[in-house]
């Protein structure tokens, strides 16, 4: 069949990059599985002859449908048609087999969750990858110094190790999240109204036989018009751009050229292709020499701002109505698919990002001295008010401080070389020594170290879990 | 070039109908059209060489390009790619021409510009045929009585003719929306920063021409990061899909069995392929004769349901920094496409439901018989209060209804067959012929015709508006 | 304080009803308990004097304070406001230790949670009376057959009682989701940039305490621009309104006049109080005795409908800048709140809806019996073709229910009386009474039975989980 | 009446600021504003006794109601229980007026229209103030150079002149949005099912009676299910706050303390109170001196944000059904106020912040000669070409700028210091002098002027426009 992806070729590298590459071909071969695995199903229960669940398998091929043939625009969706064009395909004996008991939503829900489960797996993957290399960025950063920013200005030191583990933990979170939204994806099986009347006594043993078959969990009941499964899986999703979102967000803040705390690295074979003939250079501009675009970063928050309005529109759609809905279900299908192409391609990049992130630690020392020590005055005046009392030590510091800021000099020069300041802190015994030191950013970071190794400790544990799951 | 179609295709007889079929070959042909004005605009401003307009202009047609040739993923939009890939199609001489002053965005927003001119056209074709079926139902069930419900719940009676009109009238309201949106549609041309530097003095010339040549409005100032008009192509879009959407749900609702006032009819060529084997009937399932899926209104629920998000999404994306965003840009390529593609969609199935809509006025009177009276109840006691005021009447109108309800006896009867009561009206003088009258749902339409009327006549004077205009 | 509902008091009996009550006075209690939680850890980690802890928790009452003096617009959040408001209501001993170490992120982002556990727990309560609800509606009406209804099209039978286990599981389902959200409430407390350097070494323990004293969990670091605790309990309030606005749309769907096959009950004191000089009936309307409105399960829609958009809000406000963010924090505030609150009321609606329906089985019958045995033409196709074979089958089948439906004939009426129809019966010697028992809807049930106990049976499971866990 | 605002008082400062104060008393006094104009309607078409009207306005004072007497609880909307409150309020005579022949959708929707005339009023103000100085700033800057960013990346030169006409243009937009919206107002006047049965033939006279008192549209027909009047009130509030929202961005952008160059003034008594004890500074933290938040900017973000998920909620809610919708209705109200009270907060903010908005012209003129040239590299190409052909003349300054980004040298030094580089520029006859000039950004600024000049004149023409209008 020819591939026509869930999204236009011509954004794919952008929006369908790696994990997201979901169109066509994976729909029609998830739809295939789902009644290559009712006919094993059917077969071993007894209710198709030997040899049809082989049969329909091997029949279930997505490279030998062509999506034209389903007639989805008379029935408004594509399964009656592929199940008819799949027994078509099998032998006269199997046929009867395929879609038996089933209803179209059966199967292209099952495909859903079989499509969300390629999709989790891909996503987990690179989030692995990911979050190997935030772990990387927190030991190797431990001790690299850089100016903290709260509401986009800035606040007191922190070190890049500790921003690294802040994305670390989030990105185990997210994972974390795909696993447990994983073990909710569950086959559906109903047939016309989730009654399995048409397999009389045997519906629910071909249910348990199906889950088998698909390896998908097995629900309390058909959940035709129950959605959560839906949510859940397009949940996970949001968790996981969310979190890629704003590391992705602070690359392209601490990347700015005022700034240049950070920059992206060469994708060095990370899926990039050279352009046809050259020239054209990754986040490069031929006019602009100095110009390197955060190309990665960017493609990042290009998917995962299309996420929030998707997922509302499967919240939205959850109120189905009796025991099929009329437009709320298919209301799902372009979104959930988007969902986890998106989900998939901001991944892939994210990983990208944070695997070849090169960090500028001199020029974060150097944004952090040009902060001049007001950073610090907050300790200042901790160290004064052991020895003056709080009230004094803060005004005195304060109205170091407004000098400071007033004649552009550093906190330090003011408190040590203004007569009156310097008295003052002679008077109460506190030496130049002890100033200086108040003034180290090194000695102002509190619980960084404690922080970044529960951070390592919690993403070795959850590695563990994971892997002994 | 392989035509990839913005929804993937096993969807896109639902989500890519009509005017719906959006995808990359248009979006590459927008895209070349934008640089092919541009060459054409260079070339009457005297910065391209004679016929070098010509030359880019016969280059520019997608089935020519492919796009895997614009490595996309290196800078993150197919722009660049794309201009080189044109520049090598036409001779060394109209080569330089080809994207000269122009940035990535400005040939990007300028064919948005064009595919949203492309899907106003076909949606607005297909509104007015909706509009026209719309009037001409209004016209021939202008005295149709049935029951009007509000909140899912029978209440006074109303005309199909009314329900008609006002669906004619929220669709003329739908269609001027996208008349206005279409004349803010203007080109984008601002070069690398909004300055147009590379062209000199040249600048704002070329931006003139090419807005001529394009056909597109001429903006005060690039609209790079000003993103209004993206938002009024969507929220016009919105609209109209607001208003198809209410239709739609209407007709679901009325084409229950329970109701059965309407019915899809048949599609009679409306775009309907007969299924290649035969045996899919259209709306129809092979094991449950009784059954006539109402196929049309529930695609246009399928996709009108997924227009909030998307629209969401676009506004949440306006919030673009400095001169060029760092991914809100991006993330507005996908909904913006979906948005039209959905919209042209749920207007061409749209039309198909209202031209071929199957009207059962049996039903609606044998349904609105079924109330027995009590819907009137409220007329009753208007025509009791001039003889009896107002208390006395409503007392006993609330009376007599209470009574039929328990009874499950038309209100008539009670009214005119318990002797408390019958005394009572025959007290104050109410002849049983005027119960009669008063309870007759024809009598109490009150303004449906002068309503029906001013939607028709403002229907015509839109349409003459917009032939003229 | 005067106490400002979230809402508006004008729309809180629709939109802030039973655990959906949030407003200024619940928001200020939080920030207060979260300022004392600290104070009282503080003290415990020997950073505050004895007896600080208790002072200040006794001066954290919210109903002493006015939101006025907070002074927000001038630093954008109430926090630094509050913080000095209390300590001026604590001695002078205690002023200190108010607020020490905090930045005002860590105070609001831990009232947010205290908040969230407070919804979750007031939404758990109602979830199970709901669940309870549904569980006796699935018993009761285990064998309460009626149509079973796809696309709002009749389609084959169920039970009411299979409706409302399935209604059963989804609530059970969501109860999970609010369980697992529960444990993932976190204390916040990272200071000015997630460094706890003003605490120098204490910080770590100090957040210890903090999370004992106020019970909630210790997260690994600060996630200050983390958000994805503030999305766990968002989705679990939108898994919960999913839930809701499913049944109630049903409900809606059931209680039309022309089905009537459910109708709300009586309040019977579940929160409706009478209007001021009665005359205003719960549903009614004052004109139309008939009239009965569904008014909880428009509540429960008109909560519900409002969900998807603030979930979109805070998903796409996930992306916090560097250490704090600038403004997409801020943009969580409102919808938080108003996610729990319309929850809460929806939960509250919800419950009553449930507790009261009253269910028409006859009525059930009756629009069953109405279909004239045409939704078991599948199930007569399959009694014949045992002996008559498959293809033959469905043939006369088919015939007969064309016939049926063009004569407006019961399905039996034409097997059995049309002389050609019953002659073929005849010679595949099916006899009229295997006929008869092919058209009895209880019989083509298929696993309804088992589903409805597989509901039962993981209900009382939950239910058991929930009370050892 | 205890007046309960829209949003919970504690956060009102940051989201219901100036015209974003709508609250319960705003909304129960448009309530009775419509009922009052109802019955001075009625009593002008002879349906109300002499003095009604007048009666009715009077007692029409939402200060004299409280909103707990509505019984809201009991039919799901406050206008049956406040029509009844009304009624009790005037004499005996006119209080058969009160409400007769309307629904209670046709007194909440023109609420609805007048709550939006209020909002759209006082955001037009504001936006005419922050249009006013934003026009104030492209004068004044017109000649301020400063570096263009694309993609957070510097690009080419741009003067903050340019940067105040884009946002001076985007504002004239928004306001031109919502005067175009002001013109939709209608009334709403349909009665029980939108045919002002009741009213028998009066009911037209009366609507176009009342649209004169209200002094809003007369619609073709009742629009209770068609909420395109509901949209386009919120798309033009959207629309405002996509503009407002940029701004703010750009602001907070620049306002970073790498960049500086901008940065909030003193609110100079824009609405800001003095904290009750002093202390508390605008955007200041008492730790931190040199701290100085964009408190107006943030808070502008804070409400922009919540903006596109409530959009969505209305356009998701014009799915009405039938006569009037079941929960699609209710689920308007808070999202619409919501929408009026944020935009008009995020006007206020934005209005205060473009007035005092310091910049920092040094600061700009560093931050570009910081750039050391290279971002007119492009020009300096252009400068080469005519000389040495273009392929030559990209070669040279391509090698050139590398080097100049190697060494970390400004580009001129290399290109006129590196004496490969500097024969290669004398062969060419091109002179230092030259070279210099091409570096010079205020040469390479393009139609800069042209389009800060058109932006001012559409201003112009614009405030003309609406002042005559």
């Amino acid at each position: 069949m020819p591939d026509q992806r869930g999204t236009a070729g011509l954004f794919s590298p952008v929006f369908g990059r790696g994990g997201g590459a979901i169109g066509d071909a994976e729909w029609v071969q998830a739809l295939l599985d789902a009644e290559a695995g009712l006919a094993r199903a059917l077969e071993r229960a007894g209710l198709a002859p030997a040899g049809a669940g082989k049969q329909v398998t091997a029949a279930a091929r997505a490279a030998d449908f062509d999506v034209a043939e389903f007639g989805t625009g008379l029935t408004g969706n594509p399964v009656p048609g592929l199940a008819r064009a799949l027994a078509r395909r099998v032998g006269r004996e199997a046929a009867p087999a395929v879609h038996r008991g089933a209803t179209s939503q059966d199967i292209l829900d099952t495909a859903m969750m079989l499509l969300a489960r390629r999709s989790i797996d891909a996503v987990t993957d690179d989030l692995a990858l990911a979050a190997a290399a935030a772990a990387r960025l927190a030991v190797a950063h431990r001790r690299t110094i850089m100016i903290g920013r709260t509401l986009l200005q800035q606040a007191v030191p922190v070190t890049f190790g500790l921003v690294a583990a802040g994305w670390l933990t989030a990105l185990d979170e997210a994972r974390a999240g795909l696993a447990a939204a994983r073990r909710r994806l569950a086959v559906q099986f109903g047939g016309a109204a989730g009654t399995l009347a048409s397999l009389g006594a045997d519906g629910p043993g071909v249910a348990a036989l199906l889950a088998q078959e698909l390896d998908l969990a097995l629900p309390v009941l058909p959940w035709h018009t129950d959605r959560l499964r839906i949510l859940d899986a397009g949940t996970a999703m949001a968790r996981t751009t969310a979190v890629l979102g704003k590391i992705a967000r602070d690359i392209t803040l601490l990347a700015q050229n005022e700034v240049g705390e950070v920059r992206e690295g060469d994708p060095a074979g990370a899926g990039a292709r050279p352009a046809p003939e050259g020239g054209i250079r990754r986040g490069g501009s031929s006019a602009m020499p100095h110009k390197r675009n955060p190309v990665a970063a960017i493609a990042v928050l290009g998917c995962t701002r299309q996420v929030p309005g998707l997922l509302a529109t499967l919240v939205a759609s959850a109120e189905h109505e009796h025991q099929r809905a009329a437009g709320a279900w298919h209301a799902e299908w372009e979104p959930f698919t988007a969902l986890l192409r998106l989900t998939g391609s901001a991944a892939a990049w994210g990983t990208e990002l944070l695997s070849g992130l090169v960090v500028d630690a001199p020029r974060m020392a150097a944004n952090l001295a040009a902060t001049e020590g007001l950073p610090l005055a907050e300790h200042v005046t901790a160290l004064l008010s052991g020895e003056m009392g709080g009230a004094r030590a803060h005004d005195l510091v304060a109205r170091a401080s407004a000098r400071a800021v007033g004649a552009g000099l550093p906190l330090r020069d003011v408190l040590l070389g203004v007569a009156e300041l310097a008295d003052a802190l002679a008077a109460a015994g506190i030496t130049p020594e002890q100033v200086e030191a108040a003034l180290e950013p090194a000695g102002y970071l509190g619980a960084t170290d404690v922080f970044i190794d529960a951070a390592l400790a919690a993403h070795s544990a959850h590695f563990q879990t994971q892997i002994t799951d």
